[in-house]
């Protein structure tokens, strides 16, 4: 599988970490990245905290083809995800007059009052390209490699259909999913054997419980169609 | 609150990479840390890769006091979270006694045979301790400041009771919830007056969609209880 661009994501929000929130966005962008063939390969939650942003952002830029975030670009004080995106890209934060006009005449038509802290919703780092925000107008953007988008669910999923056409296609991952109906235990031996022997597959085991006993999934994971689906129906497999 | 140990987790799984399975292990962690006072400060997601896994264990053993991680540990090819810790510490991995007595009466106890995948999971990194499992006996351990756990949510979450006695009790993190009642652009500029003027309450804004429109939450965390109160009191907080 590699052939495959590469991606990470940074879910920021203090929120996450202190248990209040249960992440919604980590599953959403990776069953995304997985349907356009893009691997996502790790995920960093961090809080609101300048440095983790910035560090965070720095390091997964450099090792990932792609890198999406979600969270802190909201109007208020512990929003900082666009100043620390532009400090790790070390450019300043400047006003995108496209932003600023989507966002006054959203909040006109609405008759809510286009302030100084939900203005700052229009400041992106200088170099950056808007990411349209169709639930709410204040946008997401994107800077090199990095694409920056908000954290409520439902807005960072609108985000997303937007992402995902600035992203190059690739071959999609497919996979095939086997009920072993034993322990994990059990089928183990045979399972290793079988990855040794097709290198082009990734076979991922998981233990789960029926409702009666502890039983096992194999999950088949390929870019070659053909050697996914012959290891599959040669164990009596069901798609997915 | 920067007088609280700090911890981080590592999340090990392929499944959760790719979107087919939604982590529950960050937010049971994350409660559990914050009810025993430990800040949870930054989680990792990465794949079944030894080089991943022993990157994560490095970095954030070195920037925590603490490193908490779920997954890898069962009797599969896919389960190399024992000996990339061991890498990690530069240690080798051991047949443990007691982990392979303990296994080997609850194997026996149901008529399961005792085969060389399953007493895989006796192997430990040498001077790694247990951490027992009361569901399906095949223990966790901690080295270092690494706990290492199932990642099976109802077998990690039993290893969390035994993880919380080992860890030392902190004062705990108390948390005020307001309801704005109001758009986060409306609060922005009232809440960062307060937050400057507390640094030791954390005032963190949450806008979500209570069915009519979007409003906010204001939660207000602190180890102090007179500044938490006081703060949220003045604002006509309630209990979180």
């Amino acid at each position: 599988m590699s052939d495959a661009p590469t991606a990470a994501a940074i879910i920021i929000g203090d929120e996450i970490l202190s248990g209040r929130t249960q992440d919604q966005n980590t599953g959403f962008i990776a069953k995304t990245l997985t349907d356009i063939g893009i691997d996502l390969v790790e995920v960093r939650i961090v809080g609101d905290q300048e440095d983790a942003i910035v560090q965070a952002v720095r390091a997964l830029s450099e090792g990932f083809d792609f890198v999406l975030t979600s969270g802190g670009i909201g109007p208020t004080h512990d929003d900082i995800t666009a100043m620390s995106v532009a400090k790790a890209f070390n450019v300043p934060l400047v006003t995108n007059k496209e932003a600023e006009r989507v966002l006054v005449a959203f909040l006109a038509a609405r008759g809510v009052e286009a302030n100084e802290a939900r203005m700052r919703m229009t400041q992106i780092p200088q170099g950056a390209r808007l990411i349209p925000n169709k639930v709410s107008a204040a946008p997401g953007f994107t800077i090199g490699n990095v694409f920056v988008m908000a954290g409520v669910p439902a807005i960072l999923q609108a985000m997303m259909d937007e992402v995902v056409r600035m992203l190059p296609a690739s071959r999609p991952i497919l996979s095939e999913t086997i009920e072993a109906e034993r322990g994990e235990g059990d089928i183990a031996k045979a399972a290793a054997d079988v990855q040794e022997a097709h290198p082009l597959v990734r076979i991922g085991s998981y233990p789960y419980h029926d409702g009666r006993r502890l039983t096992t999934r194999l999950v088949l994971r390929s870019r070659d169609a053909g050697s996914t689906r012959r290891r599959a129906q040669g164990d009596g497999a069901s798609a997915e």
